[in-house]
């Protein structure tokens, strides 16, 4: 069937359809406008996305207090001072204000700006190259049409646990007091990052993981350097537990965690971060051969496979190549380019590493930084990695606290840097660095591997004395012995 | 002259000799001894140098705690107590243990640990591969004498001045008091940094500048963000003015500094920060057919010219090519490999471009930061530079303050970055930021410098949001257009 054939006179035809207008699908759309193409963006809640409300913007707008305020008690003529709790109520006004009060009027003027159609309600594929919005509005594709509709928090099939009515990520990054007491399941990026926050900010924290340690997608003294800090701050980390059954007997009542140990917590609020599933159940995948709530297969240009007609992408969280906003956002730059250049009938290669539009770097240099105190840092592949994918590697560690930047950041300074060698060609496969105010040094090994810049290259990259980035001058002299 | 004709049995021979024990020295003598090589240093000083005791430790021991107070300033939750003026006699009992008391034990027992010897007094050439240390001991060096005695501050002939006793960098970085109020004179990075530190510290900082802005090595926008914050940390800026004649009365009074305009400005001290001189004065340099106090001219090899036998180096602040301390390690490391090169009779280049014996980023990616508030960070060449050079560019700005992870990091965030492309091979010629938090983010454009990473790779590195890193999408988007 050709694409025309399903329109008829009462559509809305656009060159492309993205569904979900959170940073994917803004940026989608973005560029498909910019290559000359019409766009409409379809979305059910917020212009802006989890990222603006939900994740990325609250989650930080918590954490950077804390950040700073570490960062005060550790240096000299400061102390006293710093060693007050922070205002929870400042902060948490801070963050209302930057998640603009969950309201998205600033985010649609930037849509009507840059010449990109909205249209609210929940968008379902209906057949290729249609859009179904709420059961009427019906748009179609000439082009393409791209799911950018994410990733959302699932709850584990825990006897009791859904009934409990357990915060998720959107909850732990949007409560509006500070409770009592709150128990975290999940070792991972959330878990680490919320306990952290809500610690700060007054909670009797109690960490709960299933494996036995923190932070496991990174290397593995990322996870200690971070549990050891946790646990200074008071909070209480238990690893290698499984959470059995939960009850929560009256709604705003405590929350009552049970182990496997047999151990029961007793909590105010539960926040349960041990995974995500793809925005993908109710969009209409099946009409076009797909199956609901699958994670969505794509080549390296962003294009769903097995979908006849190559109409169809899958930008974001739900291809599952990275989870992450600035991949998302980099998915949709090349996307966009890929559809561009489609509709203006340039053959592109489905696979072309490094070129215009193939995301490369969601295979080969992912950054992600933690912003737990201290930071934890990483890109690329870690050491283990490495080694799985059968790379000769040689692994190269450093103690941050030997730097001298390090040393006159703060007193007392804990951290660690590895890098990761592909010997063969001796260039960058993975780098980590762990500890305060590494947050932006991660870019320069981002670059470094992700242009696979010669080891005997970096030489010449001079670091800036005395800055904590000089950990790379020390790696590098203990690479090359 | 062969080398051996100048040796007799009373002399104690080492393959190399260096005259000058800071950071550039210890490296040149150990990347020597590295490559099994006797090494020894000359030291009249403390050994760790300039550097360790007397510029960057104690100035960044100094400004850190400035820095971190004013973030913490800048997050809510905490600026109440983050207002509180700093505990000064607790910044300065940090900065004395920084600097090791001004002791060197701790860098004799390195030296020591890493085999090199150490001969303390004054050294002088006498004659090719000579040293004569302090009128008696007499060193000859079978390969090699490196100087890199580095620089001092000068002194301008202003009428009075001298005889004032006024502080120099020396003074300013290891004051034992506050002073009431104080002069600055030059507006580069020593004044800059003390005017910070000072005023911070509770001094009235006046800071007096010849040319129409401040660190008129960086773009203008580093000099006016700085400008803008010192004015308003109460800093009394003055610039387009010149010290006509200097007066104290009484040593340890008060000093009275008069302008060009016929004002004065009475202060408790005054610091002179407006210029350098090669410490090579005394140093034998007539007994080679050089001249003393005069900088080295040295090939990329850092080896002298002009002298036969290619036997001595000028490495560091002495060659005048970048009066920095990494820059300066930087060349020890080249010029230590092309010392051991020669020593095993391997022919090098004098220049060779990136090559392992070629000090090539001194030329083309030198960093530097200005610990600041804000920070101000730059590497390779300013926009002026490279039309100055000849290249044809162009040159992108962004506002930090735009980018998420700078709204995050402060409020009120203010900062501005700067990529100058080079059309004609699409590569970063420079790049400059300012702004808060910003000193670790350099090292990714030095990367991006050294290598001559092509922009269209650099756009698949991805910056983790949100980070202030995020800057360079935004300057790649604009470049891309």
């Amino acid at each position: 069937m050709a694409a025309t054939e399903a329109t008829n006179a009462a559509d809305e035809a656009y060159d492309v359809i993205v569904l979900g207008a959170g940073p994917t699908g803004e940026n989608v759309a973005d560029r498909a406008h910019a290559a000359g193409l019409s766009a409409v963006v379809v979305e059910s809640e917020l212009v802006g996305g989890e990222c603006s409300y939900w994740a990325c913007m609250p989650s930080k707008a918590l954490l950077r207090p804390v950040t700073a305020r570490s960062e005060a008690r550790r240096v000299p003529g400061f102390q006293e001072a710093a060693d007050r709790p922070l205002d929870a109520p400042a902060v948490l006004a801070h963050r209302d204000a930057v998640v603009s009060y969950w309201k998205d009027d600033g985010q649609v003027r930037w849509l009507d700006s840059a010449g990109i159609d909205l249209v609210r309600g929940p968008g379902r594929l209906a057949g290729p190259r249609r859009v179904v919005v709420d059961g009427g509005r019906v748009l179609t594709a000439r082009h393409a049409v791209a799911v950018c509709t994410g990733s959302r928090a699932v709850l584990p099939p825990v006897p009791g646990l859904a009934e409990a009515r357990p915060w998720t990520s959107r909850d732990a990054t949007g409560a509006k007091t500070v409770p009592g007491r709150l128990v975290v399941v999940g070792g991972g990026v959330v878990g680490v990052e919320m306990a952290t926050a809500w610690r700060a900010l007054g909670s009797s924290v109690t960490l709960l993981v299933r494996g036995d340690g923190l932070l496991p997608r990174m290397e593995p003294f990322a996870g200690h350097l971070v549990a050891e800090s946790l646990a200074e701050a008071g909070v209480f980390l238990r690893t290698g537990v499984e959470v059995r059954e939960v009850r929560r007997e009256a709604p705003g009542g405590p929350v009552t965690v049970l182990l496997d140990s047999g151990d029961e917590i007793v909590a105010d609020e539960l926040l349960i971060a041990t995974g995500r599933a793809p925005r993908t159940e109710d969009i209409g995948l099946e009409t076009v051969g797909l199956t609901p709530g699958s994670w969505l297969d794509v080549d390296e240009t962003l294009r769903v496979t097995g979908v006849t007609g190559g109409w169809l992408y899958g930008v974001g969280d739900v291809n599952h190549r990275a989870l992450l906003t600035h991949q998302g956002k980099y998915q949709a730059r090349i996307a966009g380019a890929a559809i561009s250049a489609r509709a203006r009938g340039v053959p592109i290669l489905e696979s072309d590493p490094w070129g215009a539009h193939s995301a490369t770097a969601d295979i080969r240099a992912v950054p992600q930084v933690v912003f737990s105190d201290p930071e934890a840092a990483s890109v690329g592949l870690s050491a283990a990695e490495a080694e799985r994918a059968g790379y000769r590697t040689r692994v190269v560690d450093q103690d941050l606290a030997a730097v001298s930047g390090a040393y006159l950041y703060g007193e007392g300074y804990r951290g660690r840097a590895r890098m990761v060698v592909d010997l063969d060609r001796e260039v960058l496969l993975g780098a980590t660095f762990v500890g305060p105010g590494v947050a932006e040094l991660l870019h320069s090994a981002t670059i470094a591997v992700a242009a696979e810049v010669p080891v005997e290259r970096l030489w010449h990259a001079v670091p800036s004395y005395p800055t904590i980035s000089e950990v790379w001058l020390r790696l590098l002299e203990a690479y090359r012995g």
